[in-house]
């Protein structure tokens, strides 16, 4: 049965089961360390083709406008997660939550003190072009940087199909948050617009992890402006929780445009303590925000830019009793 | 005589005059309570047609262009502010001593702790459109977010031309600050690029107000940058103040585009410390920044980006001795 | 011999040489003051006609495209600084590290506490209009402001061609930081658009200068998106550090569009203390940050903005072992 985690190395010879929790446990009451050790976690991905529906139902439920399956339906290239070696496609538990589809490439999550080692393979069979991954938040030699440029790219900035590299990285102590990765080499511009894009989400050494975590990517695709690759309620990400729960919301953008996040019916507070309900945010630019839940509800959240909310980029956050 | 503040439910009954002042000053003394008591605050505001000039001496100052009426005079849809019951409509003291026109809605004033009515009456009879609501910043129930969504929508976010609705808001610890409130139904598009749109002022609760507040709303209309509705020095509004005062300027951005706020020979702090006199700021984003005045001088304020300063973005701010 | 650093009135009659390092050891020693005494800098600057190249070597590395002259250089009109009395040109040795040309005004550096006193020459025999200095961040009253306005302006906002000016400038507590300045006379427009633009830094009193300072200015200039007035790879700067040094990026924007700074390889904290690799920033916005070299290695440095990076906005920056 192929592990759907990313393989904890530092784990591997650690006691399993209760056994395990019993001593984390003692671990953390006797000598204050983290129930988490640092690990090197292992993560299996691929540039693969993948045909995707901007607006699966079709409509356009502001305007009340229907769109041919012909305008909403292209064939791109994006990264998906694999088992070990490359052996077949894989999601992650957590990954199912929240969206409806799969465009965005996985949400790799480690903590601070983790080493990662991205095992990446261009099964780009559509375009057939070179692609990469550029990490944003971690720690890495130029060798892993994954640009391609005349001169300094190494192999790593341009992996040609059928090719495959390994990108190692740190969590350092200036790594904790929410961050993006996307395609840097030679075909970036045709890639990232097709969606060859993902995030990063890197928890502090000792961080409690929220009960709900919600990846938000604005970004345009093919003349809508998406959030995960949907366009308009009813195609965008439902996210959901519970009263009582805590919930972090990752907020990235790709692309060339800005936009300014906004969630009805809640605030939160920038890092200087001033209470926000909408926090602007350009290309590559990442966040992330945390609430607790204490009443239900079904809201609104999008893009505030005007034009954006227009074109489909607004979705809807249920809170459930 | 009507009321021209929003009347205070939580003092109703509380002493009036010299005895309530001494009153609040000995609990001051005492117990340290803040002078001012948790109060519900009933506001009434229609939607209203109105004629408006974003150029009302029809000049550019800047290249020297003057405009024929024809292209700056638009009839459009505000929010105004009216007595209990819609009865008549009014404008406060504070809200008279800025700007020269009447475009944005009320500044609407709280205090954290507060609860808020705020009592909606669409009198829209130039379009004849659906409209509502929407605030930013405060506690509130779905059925008080004054959205329209099919299927979602309660009643407040689809207020018809002649209806009326009232919302329920809750300034919560996480409200202190300067938000936008605007339409959020159906007629949106539309009315915001109209100026249906105003401000919200919530003070912490026991935050000492400035001495004076400006408001700067910076929205496209009809083709000029405006502040406040006006484009171009000579028709965007004068702020006033005096040396040895404090002053407070509340600045919201509404429509798809991003701006520079920027006030000449002045300097403030992000809530991190660090000096800035010049903040970005996209659609429905708002902060406010205080300073005292130590010298007297008439001073510009504007959007920093080029192109929208030279459209109109620009106004003047004097200091007096 | 003329001095190449702006005089500092306030050490004239100091002691010079070994003599004085010691005096200066032992005031902070015995008092705790600063080595750095208040002072009041003189500047000489001018606004002179300059041919400049955005691509010299007419290659856009990304697409691999190749301009004719004809598309890359253009006369333009840009502030450089000059010797005492404007007597010729003069470039200071820290401006020299980084960029290839000399596009950018001056960086005019400066501590909390110090004086400035810019004396400013139009010397554009180019198109023959008049200029102005406007700095952010400092103190001055409105007579040293730099603005064109009808009935406002000051002859320091109307430099004609052949006058001069002198600004007088403080910086005052709130000055600490990286500042733009540029042309705010009637002619900014045309002007700014040609790099009539510089940057000021400003030490705070007691605050150890890095060991390497850069200038990155976001603009664009003639249909390329330059920073310091170059485009792409070869023709940007080459910022250069080594490992064990202390770097400071200063980064501004001028024109009329919003970026996204971002630095492969290396992360740094906003004042709030979270950590970030990419900081997005409008027209007029400016911030340093600050990191310590601990590895070697070539490294990108660009606008995040995907259709800037793709019209050049990118560098190279190097950290040698």
């Amino acid at each position: 049965m192929p592990s759907v985690l990313p393989s904890g190395r530092g784990r591997r010879h650690l006691p399993q089961g209760p056994a395990a929790i019993l001593l984390s446990a003692l671990a953390v009451l006797l000598l204050g360390a983290s129930p988490a050790t640092a690990a090197t976690r292992d993560v299996w991905v691929a540039a693969v083709p993948q045909t995707w529906n901007a607006v699966p139902n079709g409509r356009d439920a502001i305007h009340g406008a229907q769109f041919p399956r012909s305008q909403t339906i292209f064939p791109t290239v994006v990264y998906r997660r694999f088992t070990r070696g490359w052996g077949k496609p894989v999601r992650l538990a957590y990954e199912r939550g929240a969206a409806a589809g799969r465009f965005n490439g996985p949400l790799i999550r480690a903590r601070v003190g983790d080493r990662l080692r991205i095992h990446f393979k261009n099964m780009d069979t559509l375009h057939d072009q070179p692609h990469s991954m550029h990490f944003h938040g971690v720690e890495y030699k130029p060798s892993s940087d994954g640009i391609w440029l005349p001169l300094f790219s190494g192999k790593g900035g341009n992996v040609k199909p059928g090719q495959s590299f390994t990108y190692r990285l740190t969590a350092g102590s200036g790594s904790a948050g929410f961050w993006p990765y996307h395609d840097h080499s030679q075909s970036m511009e045709d890639s990232i617009a097709g969606g060859l894009y993902g995030g990063l989400s890197i928890a502090g050494r000792h961080e409690r992890r929220t009960d709900r975590e919600f990846v938000v990517t604005f970004a345009p695709f093919r003349g809508f402006q998406t959030i995960d690759g949907r366009a308009f309620v009813g195609n965008t990400p439902v996210f959901e929780s519970r009263v009582g729960e805590t919930v972090q919301w990752d907020v990235m953008a790709m692309g060339s445009e800005f936009h300014t996040f906004h969630v009805h019916g809640h605030r939160w507070r920038t890092d200087g303590g001033t209470p926000e309900d909408t926090r602007g945010l350009g290309p590559a630019e990442s966040f992330r925000v945390r609430w607790h839940e204490d009443a239900p509800g079904t809201w609104l959240y999008h893009c505030h830019v005007e034009e954006h909310m227009m074109q489909g980029m607004i979705g809807l956050y249920r809170v459930r009793p």
